[in-house]
Order: structure tokens, then C-alpha cells, then sequence
């Protein structure tokens, strides 16, 4: 699971960052009206007050619930916000989150106020879990990221399709020509490795037999993606995946989410509402259906995480992530140097080839975080790289992102890879 | 469609009965947090701030729109406060009501007072079509009653079973024993008759033959249901309607709707939060097919509603409605007038065993109005008398209430007939 | 429940009566191979196989068991061909019936013989319970109608689509005109009358008060169907009850069922296969929704059963049935008598406007039995007349069929109706 | 793809073969009735008449069609009997398969005939493609499995459980107590090899990485599947997962599917009828759900399908197949060779923990043929071995099965590994 520093270290987990990484959570809703807050849009979304609440529940129940002195804020909550902790007991359906009008914004506020004064006075006085504060912090910034995506989804079901924030001047600019980029096959090692922070499923560091390969210096764009949309891409069926197909056609799907065409010029839904496709930035919003038919048609493929993982480990922990602001993906400025991905990470998460599996000799956490993410390791693929929602800092080459291949209300896009 | 007084008459639209009847619904809402006002707990229910704007949109869209001077307070409300009128254009999905976080519920009370100042203007000044003001306002009221039921429903989803108002001690007393009240048959007539406000699916007057019958003096109560509970009343086919039985079976209904059995107790959700069953209180929040199982079980049958109308017809226009604060039915003090009905109005909306159909000659309201009834009128079956959430003076013995036999988040009652 | 012949009148229920109709309903098995008698088409459809033993489990079930000498079949069909008798014990699933491959044709076949054997033995020695056996004939023949639409139901799904029948030659003629006949209001009685068979639903025989009104004196024709497709009658919502229009928006109903426009043509499945459809014969195969937006578009309403009986109780009981082996409605060649209706039998099922429900001091037939009708009584429209699929002889004047009101497959039309 | 000899080597594809193969597909619905051939039990499984005439278009399709000469037997049967071959054109939709009672029984062996005619004809003159005869002759043995497993899930929803076949005398023996076989890590290859037959999935054959690992000697019984029952496997999320334990809940496990407890004795329903359970047989009828959740009671794990590969790799390739008549798993009567693994091949097919993808350069065969494979590869877990169900000669060590991980109709059970 977690790998911390060795004794007498600098613990990453200080009152400093807990608090730091609190605030910025309640910041992200400060937008937000008490409505905006709770209501669910839809099952795989939650509305921004049971996040709110959530994360809070993480803190309570596995670092402060039983240690001498605290007394629970509402013991109803320990059912009310469990998210998917067999180990903890009763949870209130998933479904079900956007019906409790009760506790309101104002209430959450005050729950999250009093597990954060309990919180400081451990951290600074007393020798917390290290390890769980840590995952705790982590944890928070996931759900940071869905605070975002799922009022997004939110707010675009409104007709009047408001923003979540005023728009930022997102200005256009020419995107670099992606080139390939060789990568020589051989026994590499993948997963994390060294003192920091991890999640258990990025462990244990293995090695894996890769056959030379090549990837794209950038991610798809949203004017790539056109071209195939232009192309009858989501009329030809030899060009999915059968379950892919069976999507396009239940659904009706014929463009990424969000997208409308207005006039015979695409627009799409973001943050800041409703604006034309920009087709210098990176395509976003794509299931890993539609990032693999764009790939085989584009006679390419999609990456392993193996590959990915591999070439993204010398490209700087640099990008579009949620502290810019732009809250939707950039086109690239700069080149990136020689033999390193151009926007490996931030602006949109990349779908690799990979079905989500445990590495060889995976053991979950023990204890009820054991559940993080182990049990999910079936019917999802992974994503790489992180998003311009995510937090600074939140991501690295190692970690391991995953979906139901069908989702695309994340900010999640691809990069083509070739067989060398 | 209405009947309004005749010229010269004292017109009942007069600004002081608007601003009381619009000033109700705010007062109903006030209890609750924006957060209980935007959330929609089913797709039959609509939410609080819904209710608020739909209101308006109906004076706004009915009267107000196209009058010199009148400006929209927003022209995307034309499409997302329609509820039904095929006529007016276009309208927001019914069970997506519950998505639009936005306009708050702030905004949704500017708008009230925008669309109020607007209407007190007409009604002071100007000669507005009073039939349609008369028919707003009793629009109005009818969703006072839902915007009751509909929260109701929506605070009961909640685990912590929060009250809607803080509990009024409803005192149990010893209910009169029901005794069979004998009417004569023959050729009567029902419908709505004189110069008051009627909706267009009460009239025309017109005959109707009846054979002789007999109704019991009072609603089933809480306690008879109970005995049908324990005579296995759930259990058995024979008592059910086809349609009923499949009901009982594929949503496993063991009771009406809100009870939980508690350590072998039966207690209801009420707005002022879960109480014991009183047994001697009319029973509510049974759908038509428990009342007719029901009735079947007692070896009587539910009255059509031409008999009822008929036996109600003498009974006085009084009874527990919203105004008293009860919000549940309560258990009757004092005997009727001999030959009168007890109970008749108030307290609980009695099933009768009619389908909802255009009497003969109905001729539906001329305009967008004429779909305010008359397209509802299949599968769904007729209710009589108002219920402890109706406003009085808003019933009426001629007062045709409909739902679908499945309903039972109404407050919803019965009272036994048979042949005499 | 079933009215039989004073002591001494002949029974109808004679050996040779029921070896015909029991013989009726073998013929129209003969066309089929054992496949076609295997399949359900849809819930509401049962195979034909099923069907041949249902109703000889009615017969086995009613009369037969527990009788002294008589030897079940095989004892599992009790449960296996129990339509909905819950008196009677454990049903198959309705929805089922067409994952039964065992016993196979040959089988059913075997168990109709083996009970004929005792029914013949029992009505030619002893006294059997005639109102039943009666009973098991009628039920009999409404299966023999069952047989026809079901299995069209099912052939219409073959892309082939294959004739049930070599084709008929359907002889296009030219349709009367209809006119309008008027009838007088005032206390009229409805029901059965008499000595001969009914069923309980009929029964007993009541004043009803009826205003003045007229009916057409033939059914709406194919050709009139058309106009009103052609004048936009499916796109436009202010000529349905809000339920029609829901279904005609969720299943894209656009004519009506069975119907594909070829080529600028409209066509029609019918038993003998696709043919272009006859404007001149009754239009068949449209639900009740269908039936009451045309009659809006026509100005017209549908009629009350009431007032169908009144005026069709001077028809002749002659017409287009079963017989005929046209299995295809057809254009009248000679007007009626004046004063009387046009194809008031047989031809097409006419929709009325009024709900399925119990007439006054209806009581239903005693034991199981008494489930044939009652339980029924809700969310259904009650249909008049016979069809082109009905045996002679078993329909009447006070007949009451019914369906749900979105239901299609059978054969299915109109009559218009206005008030005088 | 398809591998074939070298120029000169003698092609596989004679008439003996052929004929032997399209016969065995004959025997195999011989027990069965039009009826039992007719009906489909539920969408993801066929009638047996459409196995019949899916095979055979298959080789009509690619192999016949165009061909000087060939006539096509029935033009409307490329639309009716294509499984999903996109390229080919339009298909009968897939849960619609059972609604065609025509062409019947007797039609769809005359089409074999015809097929098999001009087959023979081409494969004793001409110069067919060998390589796609091959394939369809293997596509003929799928098939041949689905048979059996689809018709045993229609019998088993008779009430009747009617057997397939007349028991078979299955005597229970002693199974061998399994023991741990190690094997070593390090670079290994995997995939077909050499001139024989295989399908494009299991190509090209490539290096993977391996940790030293260990596999159980025999696969596990039905007898341990019992204990993990009893020890209540089916009642501790812990033991599942997340998307196994919501099957779990939804669609209310407790056993593998085609058990029920009599008595307090398990029982299972056989291609020879119900037949209690014997402990000393492989499990089979389990999803991949069920085989995780197991192993993980058991404190191991599913294999890789690498792992499995390398370790069947040495087992002869002879078991229990299709044509021992058993027609259900058998106990080991011998143990194999040292370091070799028991029942590897027949009996049951063993889940693998690896999600069906395509291996590293995977390249579909060209054509329409190229959608046999390659467009599941999503969502689906890969199995291993055959099964008592599989015709012999049709599986080896490289073979590639793979189902849903929901899946439970087929002869899948499993085999534990663990780590070194």
C-alpha cells in the first residue's frame, strides 16, 4: 500500500499540507450554491456536498474514530458517507446521494471544521498514522478531481448550460506537429519505486518484457478528432470494438460528450460554459471506445500502461493541472526535449490498452483500506498522466488511474502508439 | 371549463385573495432549506422550488405574457416551469426536475415577486380575465398540497427521518364507531352546479340512474387497516384486482406506504417525523388497489363517485385542511348530523371505484388551459373529499381529485359502500 | 356468472357441441408445425401449443379432477398450464410459457385426447356440471381467437414474414358510406338478458340513463385511418390523452401495428402475409389511444359501451367471423337495415370510451372460477362486437371483451360516436 | 489467424474431415425435438437450429458464395443466420434468434445439405481455401460445445428437468488430493507455434516475464466449492469483488448456477437430469466472479493465462472430452506424470485471472474473417483447457476461450496458483 520515509525523515504529512490540501477542497466549492452542491446528476456521480462530506468520513473513521477524546460529530454519518467500505459496515446506496437534503451545505461545513480541529491537534501534538494521513491527503485530492468533473456533469444538464466559473481567456494558439518518438524493447521495470507516497496497486515495482515501440510526442487533438468524426468514425462499425459499437449505436453516440453542433461548428460544454471546440488542444471526454477506434483508424494503437508508464518516467512532473485555472486542456507552447513526451502530464488523462489488473505479487493494504483498490481490479482500464483537474503534485509516472471503458465524463483523452 | 359569477357580481379574484392564496405557498416553503426545495425524490414528485416556479409560470405564461408592459424575468423559464401544456411549446423533462440547481431558490423568489407585482398591478387596475386568475389560484393551491406530499416523500428517503415541522402533539382519541348510512337511488344528478369556480372536468351537470346503497358514516381508520394486515390481507390473492396483486408482489408492499414495523409496532412517517400507527385516525397512503383489497376483505366495495358525490352532498364544507397544522389525518370528536357523512371532507382523499372519465357532453376549456384535465382522463382513478393537506375552500363535494391506482405518496384514504 | 336453461330446456353443452368446438380448435393448429406452436412472440402472446393445452387443463381442472375413475394426465400440468387461477395453486410464469420445449406438440396433442375421452364419457353418462362445461366452451373459443392473433404476432416478426394461410382473395370493393344514426337518451337497461349463456362480467342487467346521442353506421375504414396519418395525426399532441401520446412517443408509433410503407404504399401483415392495405374495409390492429385521438381529429368521440349495447342490440348477430376464413376484416356489400348498425359483429373488436369495471351489484361467479372476469376490472377498455378471428355464435350484444389501452395485436377498430 | 501447412504438406481440410466434423454437429442435436431446437432460453445463448444454420452459412458465406456454380440455397439466410460479422451486412438481431419458427427443423437440414453438397463437390475437385475450411471446420466445433452448453440452459428451465440424454452411469470415485507443482520464473514464450492450426488470437507467439509461481496439481472439485459455501463464501463482500459482489447481491447467488438444495443435500441439474452434487468432480458452471472470490478464500489466486500456458505446456493433450459421452466433469482415476498438471485439458475450462487483450503486434486476419476474434477483446477473461463439452482435437495449450466475467452457462470452473 503505502511507502513512507524511513524513521526520522521529514514526514510529508504536516499540519501545514493537511491543512493546505483541506482549504483547497473547500475552495473548489466556494463557486457553488447550497443546490449546485446536492444534487446527483447521475449514478457514477456524486453530488459536490456527500464529496465534501466524504473525505472528511475518511479522516474520522480511519485515523480518529476510537482514539481517547473524540466524540463523533453525527454518528449517523459513519453509514451516511461511507463510500464503498465493506469492512465498515452498512453504506448508503450510491444512488441514492443525491436524496439526503439533510445534512445541508452549512452542516457539512461544520462536520468538516470539527474533524479538521481534531485532526490538527493529532498532528501537532500526538504521532498520527503517518501512513493514513498520507493516504487521507491523497485521497482528498482524488475527489478534489470529481468535485470538478461531476458538477460539470452537473451543470451541463441544465438547459440554460451555466459555468461553473467565469470564463477564463482560454486564447488559441497553433499546437505543435506531433513526431514519434522510438523506445527500445527489452526487460524494463515498471511500477513505483523510491520513498515517496503510493497507492498500493502502483506496487510492487516488476519487470515486464516490452518489444520496441513507439508513442506520439503529444496527445490526440480535438481537430484530429474531428477528422475522424468527419470520416464517419462513429458509423463504421469495423472500426470498434464490438461492446464499443454496441455503445455507439444504444447510445447515439457521435461525438465526444458535451459536444453540440451549433451551426455546423462544434461546440462543447466546460467550466467556464459553453464554447467552440478548439482543435489545437487536446481531445477530451472520450471513452476508452472511442480512444480506441480513433486509434485504429488512425492505423495506430493504443499504449500499454507498461509502454507509457516506461516512456513517460523521463518527462518532468510538469503540466496544465487544476491550479492553473484553465480547467479544460491546453495546447502546447513548447517543445518538450528530445526523446520525452510533450504533455505526459496534466491536461488529460490517456487511456492505455491495459485492462486494470493487479501487478505480479500484489497484496492490498491490510485493514479496511485494503478495499482503495484492489477490489475494483475487473472491467476497468487504466488512464495515465493526470488531467488539467487534477492537483499539482497529486500525480506521477507510476500511477495508475481507472474507468469502466465506457466513461467519459473525465477528462480523459489519448496517445497513439506504433509497433516499431 | 370555469364558471365564473355573473356580470356585476363580486368578482372572488380580487388582489387580497391573490396575495393571501400566493403568500400560502411561500409560508408552506419556509421550513425548508434550499437544498430540501431543489432535489426531486421521484420521477411522480416534483421538487419545492419547482412547485414555487411553476405557479408563476402560470400566471406569467396564461395572463401576464403579451400584456402591454409585461416583461419576461426570464424567457428560459417559458420551457422550464411547463409542466404539461403541449400547446405552450416546448418543456422541460418531468423527471429531470431535480437536475436544475439552477435558478436557486433565491432566484425562483425574485421571480415570484416579479411575476407578483406584475399581477397585483392587473388586478388592481386593469380588467384582467378573471376566469383565468380564478383558475391560477386554484392551480396554485393544488400545488400547495404537492409541494406537501412531494417533500414528504423526499425527507422519508432520508436515513435520519427529519421532520418537516416540529411535532404537534396530536392527542389520540377514541374514534366513533363507523355505522352504514342508507341513500335512496333512483335518477340523480351530480356535477358541479351554481355560479362558484369549478374545474372543466366537473361539469356539465347531468342524470345519473343509481340502485339504492349504503356508506359508512366514516373513513376506514388506521386500526382497520391494521386488522386486514394481520388477517394476512397482503397475502392473499383472492382479496386483490390483478393489477394489484402484481403490484404487492413486484414491490413487495406488506403495508401502506411510510410504515416500518418496530420492535412489532407499526409506525409512520408523518411531517412531523415517524409516530406510532394511531389506530383510530383514518388510514392514508394507500393506493386505489389496497383500498379495494381492502374493501373486498370487509365484504363491501368502494363507492363509485356519482354515490358519493351524492351522500356528500349534505354534509357541511368543513373538516381537517391544511390550515390546521395537523398535516395527518386526525381521529373525529363529535358525531355528524344524522344522515350526513362524517369526515366527507378533509382529513383524507377517499378512492372511489371510478375510472376517471369526461362525463357526457365534457367539452374541454378552449386554449392551452383545456389541457389542464381532460387529457388524463384513462387509467387513473377517481378521489373525493381533499385531505389535512388541501386548503380549505378549496374542495368541494363536485371536486374530482385523479391518480394512477399505484399512487400512494397522496394522502390517500377510503370509505366502505355496499348494496342496500 | 354463467345463466343456464331452466331445468328441462335442451343443454347446450352436448357431446356434439363440444367435439366440434373442441375439434374448431385443433384446425386452426393444423397450418403449423411444431415450432410455430412452440414460440412466445412477446409476454403478452402465448404459444399456440400452450394454448391447446390451456384449455384443456380448464376442462381437466374444473370438471374432471377429483371426479371417481378419472386419471391426470400428468400431474406437473396442473401448475405447467395454469393461465392465472391462484384458487387453483402455483402458475408458470406467463412470460415463460415459451421456454417449455417439453412436452412438445405431440404431447399436448396426447392430452387433449386423453381428456376429450372423459369429457365424451362424462357428457354422454352422467350429469356433469353444465354451467361449466359451457363455461370451458366459450373459454375455449375466446383461445381460439387467441390462437389467430398471437400466432400472427409471432409470424409478423419473421423477416420473411410467411403466411399463416395460403393468401385469400381479399376482393377489394367499394365501402358504403357511413352515415350518422341517432338514437334516443333516457332510462335504458344493459346487460344480459335471457335464458342463453353469458358471462359474469354481464350481468345483471341495469338501467343506465343515456343522453341522445348517434353512432356511424359503419366502422372507421382503413382510408379514413389514412387521412388522418396523412393530416399529421401522429405528430400531433393536442389529438391524444397524454398516456396515448407518451406511447406514441416512447415506441415511435407513426400508423397503425403491423403496418410498413412500401414504397410510397402502406402495407399490412396479415395471415395470408403482406398486402397492400384496402381503405376500404374497418381498420384493424390500433390500441384504444389510437381509436380516441382519431375520433378527436374526426370530431366525433368514441362511444360509451352503453351506448354501443343499446344501439347494436337491434342488429342481426351476423357478420365477418372466423368462419368466413377471411381472418382479414372486409368491405361491406350491403348497407343495413335503417335505424341498424353495419358490421356491429364481427370484422373488427370496436373500442369504447369506457373503463372495464364491475356492474352495479356485479358479483363474480363462485370458487375459482369467479377469477375469470372480476379481477380484471382496472386500467382495461372494454371492446364490443367480435372480430374477424371471433367464432360465430360467441359473441352477443352485452359481450364484453377487453384490453389495455395500448394494446395492438388484436383485431382492433372503431365506430364513431357524438352527442345529438 | 490461421496458420496453414507448408506448400506440398497434406492440408488437413479433406472431405473425411469435413464430413466426420458436419456430422458430429448432427449427432449432437439428434436427442432433441423441433421444439427443443427451436426456442432461445435467454440472449446470450442460441436455439440449436440456429447453430445448425450458422455453421453452415459460415462456410456458404466465405467459402461457397461467388463461386461459379453455386447456387445460393435461400438468399434471406445471409441476413438471418450471420452472428456479427459486420462486413458481411445487415444481421437478425441477436435476441431475436428465437423468435424464427421458420425455415423449421427439416428446412434448416435440407440447407446443410445443399451446403455440404457443393462443399464436397469443391473439396474433392477444386482448390478451395484451405485455410478458411480449416477455420470453419473449427468455428463448426464451437458451435458444437454451444450446443450442448445453450440447450442445457434451456431444458434446465423446464419444471420438468427433462435430461438431454438417458443418464450415464457417472460413477463417483476418489479424486487425488491436489499438491502444489512449482515452476520457475524467468523469460518464457507463449503463444502458437509450429505448422498447425490456430486461431489469430493466439498469435504471434512472444516473450513475457514470468516470477517464479506455483499451480495445484488438479483443478478444484465441487466438493471444495462446497466448504467455501459452507464457510459462507457467498456472504462476506471481503472475499469478492467490488463488481463480483454487486452480481452477488443483484442476481442473489448462493451456489453455481444449476444448483438447488434438497434436503440439505446440493443437487445439479446435468445434461441427464438433476443429480446431487459429486464432491470428487471439478466445479464447473462459475463465473470468473465466483473463481476469484474462491481463491482468495483459499489464500491463492487465479493464473495468468501465461502462467497457465507455460505450465500446461508439457500435459498431453487428452482428457474428458465431448466425445466420452460424460457430458459432465469426471474425478481423476490416475495422476499424471511428475511436475505435469492434471486434468489440464477437458473437464472444465479454467478461468485465468488475465482480461482477454490482444497479444503484443496482434494483427487480425484480413477480411471479414477478421472480426472472429479480435473485436472482444474488451471486458472479457480469458479460460483455459476445454471441456467435457469440447470435441477432442480441438483445443491445445495455446487455445484462447473467453466470456464475460459473469458468465456461468459454460463447463468453467477453475484452477488455484500462488506465488513462489
Amino acid at each position: 500500500m503505502i511507502r513512507i520515509a524511513e524513521a526520522g525523515a521529514a514526514l510529508p504529512a504536516s499540519a501545514e499540507r493537511y491543512t493546505a490540501i483541506r482549504e483547497a477542497t473547500l475552495a473548489l466549492a466556494a463557486p457553488l450554491s447550497p443546490e449546485d452542491c446536492a444534487i446527483q446528476s447521475m449514478p457514477d456521480a456524486s453530488p459536490v456536498k456527500w464529496h465534501l462530506a466524504h473525505t472528511t468520513w475518511f479522516f474520522e473513521t480511519f485515523i480518529l474514530e476510537g482514539r481517547a477524546g473524540y466524540r463523533s460529530f453525527d454518528p449517523t454519518f459513519r453509514v451516511l458517507f461511507n463510500s464503498y467500505y465493506e469492512a465498515v459496515g452498512d453504506k448508503h446506496p450510491r444512488h441514492e446521494r443525491g436524496l439526503i437534503s439533510r445534512p445541508d451545505l452549512a452542516d457539512v461545513r461544520a462536520y468538516r471544521r470539527h474533524v479538521d480541529e481534531a485532526m490538527l491537534r493529532l498532528l501537532e501534538s500526538a504521532a498520527p498514522d503517518a501512513e493514513l494521513v498520507e493516504l487521507g491527503l491523497h485521497h482528498e485530492q482524488q475527489h478534489q478531481e470529481l468535485i470538478l468533473t461531476d458538477v460539470k456533469d452537473l451543470l451541463s444538464r441544465n438547459p440554460a448550460r451555466p459555468a461553473y466559473h467565469p470564463r477564463w481567456p482560454l486564447t488559441p494558439i497553433r499546437a505543435a506537429a506531433p513526431r514519434w518518438i522510438a523506445f527500445e524493447g527489452g526487460l524494463r521495470e515498471i511500477g513505483h519505486a523510491g520513498e515517496g507516497f503510493s497507492f498500493d496497486n502502483e506496487i510492487p515495482r516488476h519487470r515486464v518484457w516490452l518489444e520496441p515501440f513507439q508513442l506520439a510526442s503529444h496527445p490526440v487533438t480535438h481537430g484530429d478528432f474531428i477528422k475522424f468524426i468527419d470520416d464517419g468514425g462513429y458509423r463504421r462499425p469495423e472500426l470498434w470494438l464490438s461492446a464499443g459499437w454496441e455503445a455507439v449505436r444504444l447510445r447515439s453516440w457521435s461525438a465526444p460528450h458535451y459536444w453540440h453542433l451549433r451551426d455546423g461548428q462544434w461546440h462543447t460544454f466546460t467550466l467556464h460554459g459553453e464554447v467552440p471546440v478548439d482543435p489545437h488542444t487536446p481531445v477530451c471526454h472520450v471513452s476508452f471506445y472511442e480512444a480506441e477506434a480513433y486509434a485504429r483508424w488512425a492505423n495506430a494503437r493504443l499504449p500499454t500502461e507498461a509502454e507509457w508508464e516506461v516512456a513517460a518516467s523521463t518527462s518532468p512532473l510538469e503540466g496544465n493541472f487544476v491550479e492553473s485555472g484553465a480547467l479544460h486542456p491546453l495546447a502546447m507552447r513548447e517543445d518538450p526535449a528530445p526523446g520525452t513526451l510533450a504533455q505526459a502530464f496534466g491536461d488529460v488523462w490517456e487511456w492505455t490498452r491495459s485492462s486494470y489488473e493487479p501487478y505480479p505479487r500484489f497484496k492490498p493494504a491490510a485493514g479496511a483500506v485494503g478495499e482503495y483498490n484492489g477490489k475494483f481490479m475487473c472491467n476497468q482500464y487504466v488512464l495515465r498522466g493526470g488531467s488539467c483537474a487534477t492537483p499539482a503534485g497529486h500525480v506521477r509516472a507510476s500511477y495508475r488511474n481507472f474507468f469502466p471503458p465506457d466513461a467519459r465524463w473525465q477528462f480523459s483523452g489519448l496517445r497513439l502508439a506504433r509497433d516499431a
